[in-house]
């Protein structure tokens, strides 16, 4: 078992050590999710502010074709994504990697999946740039282009005292609107809540072998993607895993995860090889495929997977139907989102 | 002059006549736009089915690749329409036409730009087939793929009291769904119920100009598209009009709209060579680019080759601003829309 899954391992039973602590009460591995993640300081939330950001969400004119949305691929009628292995970006080109959902994903402390952004701020602003996603040019060009639609201005004026359009401000209203993005009231947050009956025998039994098994020592906390902020343990500035864990697994010459080491094609580092955020399992339900590659297209395959690769686990098929049980019952309520109508 | 735009103008002198008067006060070449367009007898409204389709109008697996929904090209945030001059299939080529504005879609007698398609039904189900547009595949491919969503069935069953799968329901609830984007309450419709302060002054002399130069020969009535239901002077079983009217205009020799003789690709018959559905005015200043090439990208150059191409007409530059100024009158507002959540 390599080391970092020993850590991560201690790190969970030191959580669950603390859940079961009367005097630490409020700790607990899970959480319900909040009605809204953590606000950076310099990026605080205002109704202006979202509004704009949902509007700039909705506009092709981000693009360097004019012709790809956020929408596109994390479209919020179809988990924040788009069903889709790879996405195609705007330069026509395939995405290295699936298209994961925005659905809370303010609740992350590291960004993509290979963590190469530390802000929410700074993944929007490298995405509406990145040539296989928005393409959207230099900082510059994009200022450019979406300062010249004039109907912008005074929706920037109020969301930031001023008509000055930049990637940032892009990038910041961008970010105000998917803090918004926040699937309250799943059955497991009305579990975790004190209402036992909110999830079902079978649910129960899932959540069971999902603790027991040991998914639950990455995939923990309000998101199920860890880590806990504030507390220590966090392998770098932010919440990898090795993923395959163990690349000897059927699966992973099946599903070749291993041919992209993730993290390491960010750092170069020999340790960070095969390193991959902990994706959240919050609707997980709704956003299939799954993995990095997604190259799994059900659930139930990718419960199995999980076990194999990361645990050396073979599940029972009655095991692997109920932890899908379980998971089902990470599906929250999606808050209304009207369309807007963009300034020309 | 074409005998074509002779009986067009007869016809709108017949309609002036009739407006003026006193025993058929109802009668006017311009209408407000009513909540709802003529709904046909056999795809009756209802929420379900409307619900039902709003949803498959966000979902990709309608589309040959599972990339392509409705709203890519008909953004219902950006003009129902997606701003390019041509828009990318699923299939990856270019669409021959420009993408036209879905809103008031409903009212129209003849669909696409070509008028290949004599009901709203039968033009989305041969959109959702045609390679550059949705690329569906064949209709059996179509119902396989949307029948194996299990989630659907429910929306099916409460729409059409059967479970059944078929391009004819998908299209009948899309339709539905379409019959919805109705933009009442601009501030032309405000003035022909009888507030006249509703439009500017400049919007008012550039009311007059439309109506007095002839642009209105074509474009009256409730969506500003013609024809009046139920009155004669059609041409063939849709409303066409010649564009350019006059090709040798230098507008065309700039802009190449001759290059596609439009209704003639469908028919062959050399008298439909050139012949265009005349499109809907409601909202133009929000519907960049004009024409079926989208060759014009603002508006004020669209209704100077409209003077020039159709009516022989130089229009001054107070009379153009006028003009825009009317235009922009017939901005409507647009409806709410929430997004909806696709079924699994």
């Amino acid at each position: 078992m390599s080391s970092l899954v020993s850590t991560r391992i201690l790190y969970f039973i030191l959580l669950l050590a603390l859940s079961v602590a009367p005097v630490a009460a409020q700790f607990s591995p899970f959480r319900p999710l909040p009605a809204q993640p953590p606000i950076p300081d310099d990026n605080v939330q205002s109704p202006a502010k979202i509004a704009l950001g949902k509007t700039l969400y909705f506009d092709p004119r981000l693009s360097g074709s004019g012709r790809t949305t956020c929408q596109q691929c994390h479209n919020l009628a179809y988990g924040a994504a788009d069903g889709m292995a790879y996405s195609t970006g705007d330069d026509g080109t395939l995405t290295k990697r699936s298209a994961p959902t925005l659905w809370n994903v303010g609740f992350y402390t590291i960004w993509f999946w290979d963590g190469r952004a530390a802000t929410l701020e700074d993944a929007v602003e490298r995405h509406l740039m990145e040539t296989n996603a928005m393409n959207g040019g230099s900082a510059e060009e994009l200022s450019r282009r979406i300062s010249a639609i004039s109907g912008y201005g005074e929706q920037f004026r109020a969301a930031f005292g001023s008509d000055a359009v930049n990637s940032q401000s892009i990038a910041q209203a961008l970010s105000s609107f998917l803090r918004t993005l926040v699937t309250q009231d799943s059955a497991f947050d009305r579990f975790l809540r004190g209402d036992k009956t909110a999830l079902t025998e079978t649910q129960q039994r899932g959540f069971e072998v999902f603790v027991d098994s040991g998914c639950a020592s990455c995939h923990f906390w309000v998101s199920l993607a860890g880590p806990v902020p504030g507390l220590a343990f966090q392998i770098g500035e932010g919440f990898y895993e090795l993923f395959p864990n163990y690349p000897d697994a059927p699966s992973d010459r099946k599903y070749k995860f291993s041919a992209d080491l993730g993290r390491f094609h960010v750092t170069g580092d020999e340790a960070d090889k095969r390193l991959f955020r902990v994706p959240t399992l919050r609707n997980v339900a709704h956003t299939a495929p799954y993995f990095h590659n997604g190259a799994v297209t059900t659930l139930k395959e990718a419960v199995r997977v999980m076990a194999e690769a990361q645990l050396r686990v073979d599940f029972s098929d009655a095991q692997l139907d109920d932890v899908v049980a379980f998971l089902n019952s990470l599906s929250g309520q999606y808050p209304p989102i009207s369309v807007p109508q963009l300034p020309q």
